[in-house]
């Protein structure tokens, strides 16, 4: 019998990292601290979804050089991980683990654990442009180059998130909470998905069409993580779910109730499945990829 | 009588200003706050030395179109600023002042400071990648913003930051500090005008001696910081210059004294203009500039 996608997973992890580890600095010189730090950040585990789906997406697109792909597979980790490092601090989510592990701040103290984060995003460029290399190939680099720097900035990413960190604790609209879960967490899913279309050499139709899917896939893995946040709770707590206090903590639930919310993420999902099989392109390992990661297979 | 470079200055920073002030993003949309704390800091004034350095190495190199250099102006600009926001963190230097006005983090509370050094940071690739343009000059942009990349980050910029940082209060090596002032200092002035040549379509040679004489300035500009700073401190305090305390400050003068600190500076200096008179272009104003940075010119 063929294997889950949660069997195929692990093994598809390893794979993913020792594709991007290499990109990650040697610990060694002056500023050794901070490289440490980077590196334990990018190190402390996580599903490496995006590295994943953007590999995936180029070899749908019949990618095949690894080298053309790699150095943006460890740039957007960089990217996800100074995210995290930063939402950790004291002044932010102030959270002292992650996955089990002591956050950045409580490892290396925080004004390294600022330098660190800072310097996985410029690193994460670095390692991106060290992708040009003279020659008419530049062109398509450039464009991811484009994508890479957009989708995280404050247009993406950093809209999302400082629009979530101004309105914990407040009575938010419902546009608003659609506006934080399209950019802090859509955007990035958008930006692994395009940059592997676009390096594959996908023509702009393309590309739009994942970044269709791509957003229906970020918004229906938001709405099953906020279910997933009040049925633990409720569960833990014993309390009927939904019946929570709002905790500071603007969830999709609160807005359309646990069973709406559950029918909104199949239609996301519906949706961005309607258009991956439109695509002339297959990836079967892709598409059960995106199904788990919105909670519908295993 | 022509007009001495101090007289200049106001004019040439307004030019700059002008020049860079529309790649600023407008102050609207759900994430504003995070806007204005990224436009509050870069329009809270500064010298704009880097983005006037990169013009007018263009223009030595021959550069004309502004449109080339204008993007990059800006975004080395974001980055320098990105730093000071973070320097002045209170778990770095503390800072509730820079140029008498309130830091970022005392006007718009840390959370914000930090989200809108990110956003520089990013804005800032986000800003020159919006440079390519599918063409040829492609590969042009590409360079510099390879440039733009490696010489802010941990083997520039962060990396001397980090080393500052954790060597504050602490007894280290004439190494060590020369490690600090060509990285903090030094990195962004190499990059500011390696980026002017090579958008200028200078050679790799002369790129290179741009590189180096930048790389003198940085210094000798950082000795004459430096002796400023005692010089300063030993009119207030009334104490003879040297005398101070480290005060967790680690400075040339310490190492060298007083009056070696001015001859190394004045070393450096000769070291840059020997270079920079050798090279086939010409820019009596970048001249000047560079003589003034470094405290021989009024």
């Amino acid at each position: 019998m063929k294997p889950s996608i949660k069997e195929q997973l692990p093994m598809k992890i390893e794979q993913i990292e020792n594709m991007i580890y290499p990109f990650l600095p040697e610990e060694k010189g002056l500023q050794k601290t901070v490289l440490t730090a980077m590196n334990y950040s990018v190190k402390a585990g996580g599903k490496r979804l995006r590295p994943m789906l953007m590999l995936e997406t180029y070899r749908m697109f019949g990618g095949e050089d690894l080298s053309v792909i790699k150095p943006f597979m460890a740039a957007i980790e960089m990217i996800h991980t100074y995210s995290l490092i930063h939402d950790d601090l004291p002044a932010l989510d102030n959270d002292d683990l992650r996955r089990g592990l002591p956050t950045a701040h409580v490892k290396f103290g925080e004004a390294m654990a600022i330098l660190a984060g800072d310097a996985l995003l410029n690193y994460a460029f670095e390692t991106a442009s060290k992708a040009f290399c003279g020659d008419a190939q530049d062109i398509t680099t450039a464009k991811a180059v484009q994508i890479l720097a957009k989708k995280p900035g404050i247009y993406g990413m950093i809209g999302g998130q400082t629009v979530d960190v101004e309105e914990e604790n407040k009575e938010i609209s419902f546009d608003t909470l659609m506006y934080i879960h399209n950019n802090k967490t859509a955007a990035l899913i958008e930006c692994a998905m395009m940059i592997g279309a676009v390096l594959a050499g996908a023509s702009e139709v393309e590309v739009a069409t994942i970044e269709k899917i791509a957003n229906k896939v970020g918004i229906a893995f938001q709405i099953e993580d906020d279910i997933l946040d009040v049925v633990s709770t409720s569960e833990t707590l014993g309390k009927p779910a939904g019946s929570d206090e709002k905790n500071g903590k603007n969830t999709y639930v609160l807005f359309r109730g646990l069973e709406q919310s559950g029918e909104d993420a199949k239609q996301y999902t519906e949706e961005a499945l309607q258009l991956f099989d439109a695509l002339e392109y297959k990836n079967d390992f892709l598409r059960e990829l995106l199904l788990y990661l919105v909670g519908r297979k295993n």
